[in-house]
C-alpha cells in the first residue's frame, strides 16, 4: 500500500496499485516451505502496490504473468496462459526443466548473499565437525572418557569439493578462508582464489588424497548418479562424505555399502532420492551418518527480492530476468 | 645442520651451531601436548645450529637461557638460574603468573595464524551448530523422524561475545563474517568491523538479547566465575553458552543448574575447572551438553616458530619478546 492511498478522495485502490497492475500483471506465489507473507511484504517494499498472489487463491488464472515457485506439482503451470517468466525459489531448479506443462519462457534461479551464507554454514559445520573429530568426542563422552586427540593444523586438512558453480564456488572460497587445503573439481574449468582445480579429466587425481568430500553438483542427467562406486572408492579410506546439494547426484546404495564397510568414516546428508527420507531407509539406523531435512540453504526473502523484483521490472519491459538459468544444461 | 658441515674439514660442530650457541644460549622444551620434534625442527629452519634441549634431557641447567613451556610443575623453573625469558606455548598464561620459582623475566605467549584458525573453526562449529539445530536433527534422527525446522537467516542470530582480546576478537569477527549477528563485550572498550560493542557497564544490555554466549575470557582472578547465575539469568531462555577459554571463568554449579532447568538450552564446553573432566562430573550425563577435552584452540608450530625464534634473537640482543603479556594483568 502506498502512501498516496491515505489522500483524501476515497477510492478503492491507489494510484499506484492500478499502475503496478498494469505495468507488471500480477505474480503469483506457491511454495509450501516459504512464507507468501514475507515474500509479499518484501516484493512490495520493491514495487509498491504489486498485485502478488498467494496460491490457490489465484483470482482470474490470466492475469498470472509472473510465478515464483518452489517444487510445483505436475501439470500445475496449466491453467496459466500468459505467463511471461518463473523463478524458482531456490537454487536447483532440476524441478523446473523438461515438464510439459511450462511454455517457453525464461526461468531462473535465486541468488542472495543469505543463501550463500546458510549454505557455506551448513557445509563449514558439516567439515569442522569431521577435522576437529567431533563425532570422536561424542562417543567418548557416552563412555565419560576425556579422550585427548591433538587437533591438526587446518591446512593439512584436504578438503574436495566437487562442483564449483555459484554455491559450489562461494563454498570452496569459504573453506579457505577457514584456513583449510581445498581442492575443487568441476565439469567446466574454474579459477577460484585459494583454491587447487581440477578439469574435468583429473577426478581421480582429484579424489585421491582427499579426506573430506563435498558434494555441490547440482541434479542433471549428466550428474545423475555421478558419485558412485568409483568415486567412494578412488577417495583415501576413513574419508567423510558431505551431500549439500542434490540427492541424485548420489548412488544410495553404493554410499550405504562404502560407510558399511568402513571405507567410508562418515557422511552428513542433506539430500536423498526421496524427501522426506522413508523410515526404513538404511541411512536412519547408521551411527557414523548424520542426517537433516534438506534445508543446507534456503533463500532469505528480505536479501533475494530486490533481484526478484528487479526480473519482473525487466522481464515486463520485455527483456530477461536476472541469474537466468541454462534449461538445456538443467542449471 | 647447516650446509656448511658437508665442507671437506671435519669438524664436530659446524660454526653455525658454535655461533648459535654463544650467541642465544640454550632452549629448553617442555609439554606433554606439543610435539618436541616438529618444534625443534621448525626452530632450527628459522635458527640452524639452535641448541635445542627436550626436557628432561637438560643437561647443564646454567646453559638455558630461553624457556618454551606449557603447564611446567610448581618449582619447574627452580634449576635454571640463567633464564632471561619464558615463551608459553599457548595462549592463556594463568599458569605461569604469580609462581614463586620463576624470576622477573618477560612472559611472552604465542600468537600464530594457525591458533586462530583453529580457535575460529571450534567457535564457528559450535554456534553453527546451535543456529542450525542440528541438536535437533540428532535426537530427530534417533525417532528416524523427518523434522523440518525451517533455518533462519544468519543475520538474524545474535551471538555473544564475551572478551574480545586477541582471540576473542578474532573469533568475533570470524563470526560475522560468517554473517551472524555478533555482539561483544570486554572490560575495556574494543572497536572490531562489524561487531555491535558494549562497554564494561553495560553487561546486561548486552546479554539480554544474545542466543549464543562464547566465552573468550582469560583466567585472571578479576575473571574467576566472572560467569555465574547472574550471567546466565540475564540471557533469553533457550540461550546456548560455549567455552573455548578457561574453566574457572565458570561458576560451574551455576552452570549445571542452568542447563538442568532448561534456563540455558545447551552447552558446548572445551575447559573445565579440574582437567581431565572428572568421571562423576554431571556434564558427563547431560543430555543437552558437548564436551570436547581441551583442544579449542593449540599451536601449530610451523607458523608460530618464526615468532618464537624472533624473540629468542630480540631476547638474546637485550630487547623485548613478541606477544608480552601483562603479568599483572594475567594475559
Amino acid at each position: 500500500m502506498s502512501t498516496q492511498s491515505a489522500s483524501s478522495a476515497p477510492q478503492l485502490t491507489s494510484p499506484t496499485e492500478d499502475d503496478a497492475a498494469r505495468q507488471y500483471g500480477a505474480v503469483l506465489f506457491f511454495s509450501d516451505f516459504d512464507d507468501p507473507v514475507t515474500w509479499g511484504d518484501a516484493l512490495k517494499e520493491n514495487i509498491p502496490g504489486l498485485d502478488f498472489r498467494v496460491y490457490p487463491d489465484v483470482g482470474n488464472p490470466d492475469d498470472i504473468r509472473h510465478v515464483l515457485a518452489w517444487k510445483p506439482a505436475p501439470g500445475f503451470f496449466e491453467p496459466f496462459k500468459n505467463i511471461a517468466q518463473v523463478i524458482n525459489l531456490g537454487a536447483g531448479i532440476d524441478l523446473l526443466v523438461g515438464r510439459n506443462d511450462l511454455p517457453d519462457v525464461p526461468i531462473s534461479r535465486l541468488s542472495d548473499p543469505g543463501m550463500i551464507a546458510l549454505m557455506r554454514s551448513y557445509v563449514l559445520f558439516s567439515v569442522i565437525r569431521y577435522a576437529r573429530n567431533i563425532p570422536e568426542f561424542e562417543q567418548a563422552k557416552r563412555r565419560r572418557e576425556w579422550q585427548y586427540i591433538h587437533p591438526r593444523p587446518l591446512h593439512r586438512i584436504k578438503v574436495g569439493v566437487l562442483g564449483l558453480g555459484h554455491l559450489g564456488g562461494a563454498v570452496a572460497s569459504g573453506l579457505a578462508a577457514a584456513g583449510f587445503d581445498v581442492r575443487g573439481w568441476d565439469h567446466a574449468d574454474k579459477t577460484i582464489d585459494g583454491v587447487k582445480t581440477f578439469g574435468a579429466s583429473k577426478r581421480d587425481a582429484f579424489l585421491s588424497d582427499v579426506e573430506i568430500l563435498v558434494n555441490m553438483m547440482p541434479h542433471t542427467k549428466h550428474t545423475e548418479k555421478l558419485i558412485d562406486k568409483t568415486v567412494f572408492d578412488a577417495l583415501p579410506r576413513g574419508a567423510k562424505f558431505v551431500n549439500a546439494s542434490r540427492g541424485p547426484v548420489v548412488d544410495e546404495p553404493a554410499l550405504v555399502e562404502a560407510l558399511r564397510s568402513g571405507h567410508l568414516g562418515g557422511a552428513t546428508l542433506d539430500v536423498f532420492w526421496v524427501e522426506p527420507l522413508p523410515q526404513d531407509h538404511p541411512f536412519w539406523g547408521m551411527e557414523n551418518v548424520l542426517i537433516t531435512p534438506h534445508l543446507a540453504s534456503i533463500t532469505v526473502p528480505e536479501a533475494a527480492a530486490r533481484d526478484v523484483a528487479e526480473s519482473i521490472r525487466r522481464v515486463s519491459a520485455g527483456g530477461e530476468p536476472l541469474h537466468r538459468a541454462d534449461t538445456r544444461r538443467g542449471y
